[in-house]
């Protein structure tokens, strides 16, 4: 009998894994910024798979609170097992003449999340992420109402990365629509030796059992600030959209291969 | 013109202060274990101003998750200045033979809590606090209803300190006991140099427009760790009482001074 | 031209990843305890290709404060790029006949160490690692000489995992020997959907310009605890050897694959 | 008998102490940039009973990574007690005529050392702060050479604060000249209620068995940020002068108390 587990640490009942194995359930609650930017920036971020969307500039910039476990529930009640939270970039494109998007940049504040992120396609880095929260009782939170202001700050690396403020306004007729396609990102995993990767896949991200509450929208501000390990300015807004908050939820089990990258052109 | 600021640093105008002046608006989720310890350990954690209560073993294990603002709200749209969670025991007693009840040990997140907890009585450590939390979709959260089961855990100096669970049960007729009685604690601040401590003050904690939702009670489960720094062995539980979750929200301006410690006794 | 990277986050110059290119440079400090456990719950931590060392419960635990960078060197100037500390288990194993290592599980404190270990066979979890360091000045730190103490503590969501401390003696003639053949770790990537994996091979660790400074011996103390997610109490140490401590760096450039493991075992 | 300790919290044996009682010693490294900025700017932070230095607008940014420990020094074999990190921004001032130091901003990454900075009179708050270091071995670590390079950063509340490089040249005849005379810092407590503090007083630092390695100098970068709580723009560096860095260690029971300041004028 050899050791088993979804992930490492391999052990021999599984139970030391980084990640449990999926389906995983996710209760999250999500503020998102929407914004245009250089059009040739974000093309810059796409594999040769995708294809420009129609509108090739737009950008979501996303804040998440989550809570996940798995099958059973069991990190539920161990919450340090189950919350994080998280920062994200989404850009559009197209896949096959359709509309998809991208996670081209992600921050989480949990190991388990990121290795997770990592097996779907997100390239994700730790981060320290927080997010205004509401709550049923006195005057430090906002409610879900026309003029309450809801905050979002990302650092990494003790570097800034992300601000954002949001002013609700109204319940959304239409909700975001940046990240609104299915997400299509790129598994990758280094080889032992070499630069060509061992894993290098064009995957689609899908979900079931999708809940949500009713999506308020507002004016948004972000900054994205410049002295980051990535190039975050040749992405910064150039026009701001508007800006969205509600509470999600989903299951996962697993993605999909729906493209092989070619291995020589990442090196 | 001199720096000010109503705690140090000192700024020429005030803002680099650490804690904001008063007052201080609070919102925040509640889990509370009570249950039964040895009388005399408890005993010994009272100022000799304090009297032993009716239920002289009686304690509370208190998980919370606050945010708090000043007047003008300004930290909530920057939700790191907002948020911080924290782990206290309170006990109660006596003064002049009425009930009241002491927070003894007390763990929390931020800097800002930290010191304006010390500014009121509470002897304030840092840890790190989970608390399950509710969402308002999808499957990884709980919701406020019967057999719904919460966790919390609090570590310090990477030593465990408290892990809690609680199941749900129906919406409690009497809410918590142990900690409802006016707050009574020590201000303390040593000397520049000595033994002899500057400030050492008993003080009554008040607050205003309370604010709160229903209290669930239910089963809880308790264990308070055997590698702390602090002996928490001697308040560990010997009999679990009741436990509860709700949220609460208040307003604080300060704390009222009832009398003052003998200096020479705490040396 | 399409993005790049070693690892993701890809990016049209290749700086967004979270790992850079090979080769890493590595210099730091040691402190080790080996001790004997139970043999056979050594060798359920084993894969297939390895059979149980010659003295098959002996084990090293190790505490690491590290600085790593790239080949240009310029993490080095922004340190929280390139300091990180672990705490890992090593085992010994035989393959073809000839004496191994293999680290059975691992706590890191940084993300880019934390993949980079993923991508070299050790699998890393996060954790909060501290161990007593030597200074050149005053009276809070011992020095490298007889009767000198060292301490060092690993815990990982909010449990603790390790605690281990060292009395140093002598400078010591033979240095630690169960770490010391050639690693054998194994790189374990999921697959996009299932649970067969798509990479996991047995690669063998190496390493260029070794270099170390005289190693100290001593009498160690250790206790891993018991309140963990992995079973650590199957590996706890039933005697005590000797402890180490000195520092050590080397040069990486990637790892040799040495055999595929069995895809269907692993599930 | 009544529960006691140096500080809260308080115990039947006193163990509970956040900060344990005096003598405290202490080792470090340390950093340090001198600059030039507006002396107006200076001298709006200097309360009334300091006069401005004779070079104004000088000013001391010093990173320090410290262990410290009490009398016994039981801290040492469990270093997450021992260990911390701080930066902070020093300027000259004159009392009674004589050169004299103050520390008017200062950030620290652990709770003991913030509460004791408290007591001895330095307003800390806590923030990350990271350092290189140099090791025995390896190519990942400078060596304290001419041409060694060596990096320091300091952030809040997920804000950066204060960046710095420093290229060694050779061996100080001078060493830092800033932080050199006595430290004169203010002790502020607030009052229960109200604005006008408890305890607020122009205190003198000390300390015994100073302990320092040479002291080598080189060409400092700073970078004071401008998205702080603090305005650290108003002292910003005009003009670079000289970086040091050493270890050094000492021994503090205590500051004395030189003037009491107007406890009207802080409100």
């Amino acid at each position: 009998m050899t050791p088993r587990g979804y992930t490492g640490p391999l052990s021999p009942d599984g139970r030391a894994s980084l990640v449990p194995p999926p389906p995983w359930h996710y209760s999250g609650d999500f503020m998102i910024a929407e914004y245009r930017t250089d059009p040739e920036a974000v093309k810059a971020l796409l594999p040769a798979e995708l294809e420009p969307a129609e509108d090739p500039g737009a950008v979501a910039a996303i804040f998440a609170d989550w809570q996940s476990c798995s099958a059973d529930g069991r990190e539920l009640v161990d919450p340090i097992q189950a919350q994080y939270r998280e920062f994200f970039i989404v850009v559009g494109a197209k896949f096959g003449g359709r509309p998809v998007s991208r996670c081209v940049y992600i921050w989480v504040d949990k190991d388990f999340a990121m290795y997770r992120g990592w097996i779907q396609g997100f390239p994700k880095k730790l981060g320290s992420i927080h997010m205004t929260r509401t709550f049923d009782a006195g005057r430090a939170a906002p409610r879900i109402e026309a003029g309450a202001r809801f905050g979002a700050t990302c650092a990494a690396n003790d570097r800034q990365i992300a601000r954002m403020t949001l002013t609700l306004e109204h319940v959304s007729e239409t909700g975001p629509t940046v990240n609104d396609p299915p997400m299509h990102n790129t598994r990758h995993f280094p080889a032992a030796a070499g630069s060509t990767p061992d894993v290098f896949e064009l995957v689609r991200a899908g979900g079931t059992d999708r809940d949500a509450t009713e999506v308020w929208e507002g004016t948004p501000e972000l900054r994205l600030f410049d002295d980051t390990l990535e190039d975050l300015q040749a992405i910064a807004p150039h026009e701001l959209l508007r800006g969205y908050r509600f509470s999600f939820g989903y299951t996962v089990d697993g993605v999909e291969v729906v493209a092989q990258h070619d291995r020589q052109e990442v090196r």
